[in-house]
């Protein structure tokens, strides 16, 4: 199995004129993204517009891609819900693939929770998972989810489940935050959110980096994964700065049509828009050559 | 059809040990609902962990309620999602069985989203249910779904699908926000989303009120409706304050396992976890005299 560490990408999710997935697209993504420089692939996570497909076309689209010939062992699966039991669907359905781990947000939907509600709601989806329980990654993105895990809860499910939970994807954003779930959950796979982090992340033992810039930016991203040198971070930062004059996510996908001269790849599902082509012109014009 | 005016509860969801729901619990539960006063019952609002379940799940639990013999015109069905899709299958399936409306929250996983991005969203939504709509209230709940509605993409929507946005539930608590939506669209039925706000918005053109509370308090929220005096609110205040020591969702259902001495009553879904009876004991007993 392709070890939890390095350079993954979030994947963006194609989809048709329809709205419906993408399963062709998606693949050729895929092949192109392992090809750039990552080690492997999220798909369905907070990039890949997870949330905004139903259970059902989650596990089909899985199927589909690994049906086509993408590598279980390269990919890792958002599988996080609202629903609990949604979130235990979608991880036996990841799980029978082989996928190399799930990445999962705790149920989203109520913010006035306490550690103690989120402790019992994840140990009820491990439970209900059971033996089959596949490498699970928890998954901090307190700004998009609403709900905030704490570095002595991620802590407390390492240490109860020692052979489910192997580490976590830290998206806040913050430094310090990263550093608290690397104290709190010792020789599990701790992963920067963004690749802004991955130098300082590497050198304070996170395992690597899973990040959205990856879908336009892998190459850069390899690079400082390589040198971990803090300089090789000044380009993905100026793709940053770019990038986040939009919405990130219309933002990305419209990069990737001008980049392969594919209009359809710009779009997006509700609530998110799609940009404008001139406008996704003009941030593949001021990008870093990839 | 049952007018969309008056007291409407919503209504707990109750779940048998094994956490699925239960068909039999909620239909003896909606009957008492009616009995005491209620002018109609939400099934799967925030108050009824709708999102805690699948959708499957509850497209089963409507099929069987309304099977059992629930009137299906004294029915709100939430089927708000994060994911559009989600919603549109939820909406179907409630307005094949002639249900009264729909309380629609906006997909609400993402949160930095504009006004025109959630006007698209429900105009795609909308545009999907096509001819079948059924009248759609608005689902205002921002300290929970993490997404407000603006009054003025409220009014948007009302006049551009006039025959689909029949009104609105605002349940910020707020009496402000509640006047403004009453102002941007006229004509549709605006509810208060909490009891306590019936008699000043009612005063002001709000149609009535979805209330938690009702689930335990549906005879004096009746009463107050009847007589619009500020007084009869002081009980509800009474009420409020008592259950909010304790999560809303937990104290409501710890409370009519209480009254009920039905002790399964009191079972809640991850991300929530139940009272301790004698929590729950302690509720019941403090909590004015139904």
């Amino acid at each position: 199995m392709t070890s939890l560490s390095g350079v993954w990408a979030a994947s963006l999710t194609p989809v048709t004129p329809a709205l419906d997935p993408d399963p062709d697209r998606l693949l050729a993504h895929v092949a192109r993204l392992l090809a750039d420089g990552c080690d492997g692939i999220v798909l369905f996570g907070t990039t890949g517009e997870a949330t905004s497909f139903s259970v059902a076309e989650r596990t089909d689209l899985l199927d589909r891609l690994i049906g086509a010939g993408a590598d279980p062992a390269r990919l890792i699966v958002g599988v996080g819900c609202a629903a609990a039991v949604d979130t235990v669907t979608l991880t036996r359905s990841a799980a029978a693939h082989g996928v190399a781990g799930v990445l999962m947000l705790p149920p989203f939907y109520y913010k006035a929770v306490s550690d103690d509600d989120l402790a019992a709601a994840y140990g009820w989806i491990f439970d209900q998972i059971g033996a089959d329980a596949p490498a699970v990654l928890l998954y901090n993105i307190p700004q998009v989810s609403g709900v905030k895990l704490s570095a002595s809860l991620a802590g407390r499910l390492a240490g109860e489940y020692p052979d489910v939970v192997r580490g976590l994807k830290d998206s806040s954003g913050d430094l310090e935050s990263l550093r608290g779930f690397l104290a709190a959950m010792p020789g599990t796979a701790v992963f920067a959110g963004t690749e802004l982090l991955l130098v300082p992340g590497l050198a304070e033992g996170a395992v690597g980096a899973i990040s959205a810039a990856a879908n336009i930016n892998a190459g850069h991203i390899r690079t400082a994964f390589e040198s971990k040198a803090a300089a090789d971070i000044d380009v993905l930062r100026e793709a940053r700065a770019i990038l986040s004059a939009e919405a990130v996510i219309p933002a990305l996908k419209a990069v990737v049509a001008q980049r392969l001269d594919d209009p359809g790849w710009a779009i997006v599902r509700p609530p998110l828009r799609p940009l404008a082509p001139e406008i996704g012109a003009g941030l593949a014009a001021a990008l870093p050559v990839a």
